[in-house]
């Protein structure tokens, strides 16, 4: 699989979510794993792509508003964010977006 | 300066630039670093978060679509768009977005 997500022609959203780490493990890694592997089986999902340095940005991809609430309402999903705001993260911004056009190499 | 970027209330336009680099540098950090401060002069301009792992993401924040078409069509970033596609990337994706909401911590 690319690590660039193979998306369908626009429109379709983005949700870009940046964030800043403490240094609090505490199951960081296996969570941010899951909630990858639990984003791919939601309905409307078309892709992710993912990197961290000073901050660490995730983009998702979705056909549409309704699955980003839904994903977002999902009970595990719900449980990780939580930590995330306790937790795991000293800032983070979610970006909804509609991506209007694209172009690539 | 935080590495979120601190932007005003929606509507604004993100563009997400996601890249896989080619093992060439030629300059490659000298032109990125010199595209991000030119970025910043340019009309429009509200931020920039970048992070690269296995893929690399840059998002970049502007008012309007003109911004970022103006900023497209600066000579200087004209070329290093040139060049990214001959020597540094071997795969990269652009994506044009209005980002409708956002929140966060």
């Amino acid at each position: 699989m690319s690590p660039i997500a193979s998306t369908p022609r626009p429109p379709y959203y983005a949700v870009i979510f940046s964030s800043l780490r403490t240094p609090v493990d505490e199951g960081y890694d296996d969570t941010a794993q899951r909630m990858l592997e639990l984003a791919r089986q939601q309905p409307g999902f078309l892709g992710v792509e993912s990197a961290r340095e000073e901050v660490g940005i995730t983009v998702s991809y979705w056909t549409d508003l309704e699955s980003i609430k839904a994903w977002k309402a999902v009970a595990e999903h719900r449980e990780a964010q939580s930590k995330g705001r306790e937790k795991w993260y000293t800032a983070f911004r979610t970006r909804i977006a509609l991506v209007e056009r694209d172009y690539g190499l």
